[in-house]
């Protein structure tokens, strides 16, 4: 954590590790209960996964709020300040994989009102996929492990190709049957989200290797094929 | 810009503004450029608009560098420090404002290939009024005018409600005619994206606010209705 002595100044620092971890873990579940609400359409649990993201709201000011102040009663310095500026940047970031969390767990209520859906194990399997992913990229964080960061932000190329497949098997379904049109455009927003939070997941092993390294990660991350009609 | 009177300071200050209105500025181009080529299916603006993407991720890094070495050699406090943080976000948001322009701009090729789409001048009617909308609050940024960043803030549910009727009308093409299935996808993520930027767009008058005021903006902004099939 640096060569400074100020105690204090470690409490504070180790605060924000620990709000941030905190935070994530919250985002975390509200993944995973908005992919169970889609697996087993269970309203209830949406309109949980719904007002709990507020709760994150609230988290992600709080952090702010209490980073600024570091900054202006610390100057924190080198990597105490890179992971203040990180936090600053993560708790952005873990909100708006609430916020596409909730979203997806709105859905769950339109999609209850329909008929079997033929595509629902794929969705779920790239969900829990995009949920290891943000599981690994917080614990990289909190261990302060830059080889497990790199490797999260070199696998989101898996999630970008299982969108593409997604996409294709999506629109498949609703060439053959007119009656999937309606829920087939609620899965493919489902698809397009999960692959959103596959990107923020990135963006947050960026973050974890720039307060360790002091350098970006570079910006040859690997992709999925973009010709598909899906397109990134 | 405060009391404080070391001029290499607020000569800093000015050109970290500086710097987020020219980077707002291309964004803002790269978001017109995508509706035009979308509207006259021109791909080889779409190129453009993908390449000159890469000069929006360069500059914020270059903003991020430049605001974390004012944070520590100048240790700016209170509106200073929040000038500085809020450069720190709102670069973030528009480098995600130009990855959506650029994906708008990469289905130009996709639709290009398609048949005339009734939907086209709705969807560059919603484009115009989210590029207004983000011409709007770079203006109420630049020119540190709370009062026109709530202005663009409460605005933001119009694009919402075009978003909802969008997302009705394009699934209703799709029900009506299955040769419309693969554009009306492409039309449908569009739309989001377009909504997305809007979205953006609330979050930097929220930072604009929070500049000026020293309080965030508040939570009580005026949403599109939800209940409808386009959700959030």
């Amino acid at each position: 954590m640096g060569e400074h002595i100020v105690s204090a100044f470690d409490h504070d620092l180790e605060k924000i590790e620990a709000r941030i971890s905190e935070m994530g873990g919250l985002a975390e579940e509200l993944l995973a209960g908005a992919l169970t609400s889609i697996e087993t359409r269970d309203t209830s649990l949406a309109e949980q996964v719904t007002a709990r993201d507020k709760k994150l709201d609230q988290m992600e000011m709080e952090i702010e709020e209490f980073a600024t102040k570091v900054i202006a009663l610390r100057a924190p310095m080198a990597q105490d300040l890179r992971l203040v500026i990180a936090a600053l940047k993560i708790c952005t970031t873990l909100e708006r994989i609430g916020d596409l969390s909730k979203n997806i767990a709105k859905r769950a209520a339109s999609i209850s009102k329909l008929g079997p859906l033929p595509t629902t194990p794929s969705i779920i399997r790239m969900g829990r996929a995009t949920q290891a992913q943000l599981s690994e990229v917080l614990s990289a964080y909190s261990g302060h492990d830059t080889k497990a960061a790199v490797a999260v932000w070199r696998k989101d190329v898996d999630i970008d190709e299982m969108y593409n497949a997604m996409f294709r098997e999506v629109v498949t379904y609703m060439m053959e049957d007119n009656r999937m049109i309606g829920a087939g455009s609620q899965l493919l927003f489902i698809a397009k989200n999960l692959e959103r939070i596959g990107d923020h997941t990135t963006h947050i092993a960026e973050m974890a290797y720039y307060i360790q390294e002091g350098a970006p990660l570079g910006d040859d991350r690997p992709k999925g094929e973009p010709v598909s009609p899906a397109i990134d």
